[in-house]
């Protein structure tokens, strides 16, 4: 089980509601940083430990910062994620670029900062020392099991997976760089994504921790960090459990002292990148119910729309539904909750239990700190929404203003020449 | 079978992405005037005969302005595409207001603008009311058939679907408009998307004239138009044959002449709300191969994502590619081409024959001048891409700027107030 609780009391939120715009996303720093610290602290035990913020799950500067103070380094993906951390003060090895398809421009901002690159493919070792002019004595290797492991449901077959080095080029690709000149290594992978079965976690780090005695073997390359990935999920439904973290822990720290000690490769850093474990129950959505109607099925139509948040559209993902002020009402009302986007999978939830609803009822949509604000589109010219922050000293601040007209059409003014071929 | 062909010369094309950065869409201004034209002539018997274009499928007011000219209206679904096409200089009864789940003010602004106002739900009849502070003298309503109809494979069943006036309410709400003193009124559906099958088109067709009859009886009120919705698809396939229009178009002539002249209810005026079908096959995503790289499958990597075209990964949508320069070459190499968002269903084609392509090489991706740079997003903080346009005169001009970091981050940027509660 997994309480779905609200960051204000039922009146605060409806008294906020009132004062400013819905839709709006809301994020909580104090369980935010709480949460990080736990996730640090269950790791105490681990060589070096750290976890690299997955800044695409909450691209805010805000709170990209929040975890900067708590130690956290960024995980970034690209040109303007890297740009945005270097402006948070998360630059350097603080930074690891992890990315797939790379264009030579972010190997070049990646190494202009000290990031840790991450190699997605043995072909982007040429690539990147192209694009550098030179051998960067650091280097990490997303690898890529293959057959060898299942994958899970979100992340997909691995053997399916566009990312990463194959089991036959993994050791090579490290021989290569140590020829090249490079110093220190590192091995990445992520071959799971929004998993709660915490075993699934501990047979990564096996499969990591034995590859790296196999590359010391055959490649005379000690890895310096492994790098988990992310993918650690979060209980989206109430009678879902989180997953057992300690437990993760307890069961790498076995495997560490099972592998890695007897092969002498202790200290060996262990980093993660996790996104949506650190950010997404602290994140929610605030919407206004505008109506409530009867067709085929009973609807309540929100304030907000899939534009605002996409994982229920996209993935048929659950996210759970608070009506403020009615929590205790019995839910005896099945309702379909929808956007107002012309894609009929703009549904919030469908045959969903929840108190009997009218136009002004404000609901929070749970979990929504991760992968929410982060995936919107203009669809439908539907405006992006505000962000807001409920600080540790209660106070809150606007973190991200609304979309305008003006911003939606921002990129049409330019000065109109004609392209001479 | 439906050919795939390019707006201009593999040379010429070649040439043009060397001297503009990819991604980029590019719109062929001929072919979408050409098109609109066929479509409008063959309906030349229907009574006022008119396309409303819809603004979702491709907002950019250069393409909107094209299809204003050739005497399209605008089909608005929300408060940003009606200031847009107003800018366009398509108002009043040329805009469509056609959305769901309705804010105030977007009834006010389409009665502000002379619109048709297009209700989607019987409660919207008191919304709109209470907005407006009067009673506009022409109104419409959706209809949705829910059992009557089984929808198709994209749109859904019509039971599921939230849009619509059922039909134990559509009679009704034809009799409370008159009552509050609407004097025009028109009847519209949609209950397609895609849709290559022309027969689904006609049954359409005929189930709004049989409804104008049993409103007629009922309620005592005429209808003066019918909105046939949109949902005429195009073959994205090059197997697939284009839905035969002209078939439609005789196929709902016989039903008007069978229903609704007997009815005396001739003239019926006769619209659609087509976005697709008028400039989906005329837009073309120009791409370049950044890597091409041997995993558990082969991978081609371009410099598009998902971020510039949501379909395939979302859909899981076809579009068919093709190598520039190197179309006549045999296609006997099997590919996954992929973006680089960190989504593995970030593939434009999964295990697609090409001809064997190498770095630098140009693909086009066809058939996304609908639906294509209207869904793209922000995810991995990946910049939005330029449009150009290939006007009838062969010259070629930019109609949307590429997005840069400062639009990125343009909502950032305000007086981090803290709220009051």
């Amino acid at each position: 089980m997994s309480e779905k609780t609200l960051p204000l009391s039922p009146e605060e939120l409806l008294k906020l509601a009132e004062n400013i715009p819905t839709p709006f996303y809301l994020y909580d720093e104090k369980a935010i940083v709480e949460n990080a610290r736990r996730f640090t602290s269950l790791f105490s035990w681990a060589p070096g430990f750290r976890n690299y913020f997955a800044v695409k799950a909450c691209p805010n500067p805000s709170i990209v910062s929040i975890l900067g103070r708590e130690g956290f380094g960024s995980d970034c993906s690209s040109l303007p994620e890297m740009v945005m951390s270097e402006a948070c003060g998360i630059t350097g090895e603080s930074l690891m670029f992890t990315s797939n398809n790379t264009p030579p421009e972010e190997f070049v901002e990646a190494y202009r900062q000290g990031a840790i690159i991450n190699l997605d493919d043995i072909t982007h070792i040429d690539a990147m020392v192209e694009a550098l002019g030179e051998v960067p004595s650091l280097i990490c290797f997303r690898y890529n099991p293959g057959p060898e492991r299942t994958g899970n449901a979100i992340i997909g077959n691995p053997v399916e997976a566009k990312y990463g080095l194959t089991s036959s080029q993994i050791v090579d690709a490290y021989r290569i760089m140590k020829e090249k000149g490079a110093k220190r290594f590192g091995l990445h992978t992520m071959v799971a994504s929004n998993e709660l079965d915490g075993s699934y976690i501990v047979e990564t780090a096996r499969m990591l921790f034995e590859l790296c005695v196999k590359i010391q073997k055959e490649a005379g390359v000690r890895i310096e960090f492994i790098d988990m990935g992310g993918g650690i999920g979060i209980p989206y439904k109430p009678e879902q459990d989180a997953m057992d973290l300690e437990a993760v822990s307890k069961g790498m720290h076995e495997l560490y002292k099972e592998i890695i000690i007897p092969a002498a490769l202790d200290p060996l850093n262990i980093v993660f990148e996790c996104g949506r474990v650190i950010t997404g129950p602290y994140g929610y959505l605030v919407t206004s119910v505008r109506h409530v109607s009867s067709k085929y099925k009973e609807y309540v139509g929100v304030d907000a729309s899939m534009s605002d948040l996409m994982r229920p559209a996209l993935y048929g993902a659950y996210h759970h539904i608070t009506a403020v002020g009615k929590e205790t009402q019995a839910h005896d009302h099945i309702y379909d909750v929808t956007g107002s986007l012309c894609e009929n999978n703009d549904k919030f939830a469908i045959d969903r239990a929840l108190p009997e609803l009218e136009k002004g009822d404000i609901l929070v949509i749970h979990d929504v700190g991760a992968h929410g604000h982060a995936m919107g589109f203009n669809y439908n010219a539907k405006l992006r929404p505000a962000e807001y922050l409920l600080k540790e000293d209660n106070s809150i601040v606007m973190i991200r203003r609304a979309q305008t007209y003006d911003d939606y059409v921002a990129t049409l003014r330019f000065d109109g020449a004609e392209v001479v071929l």
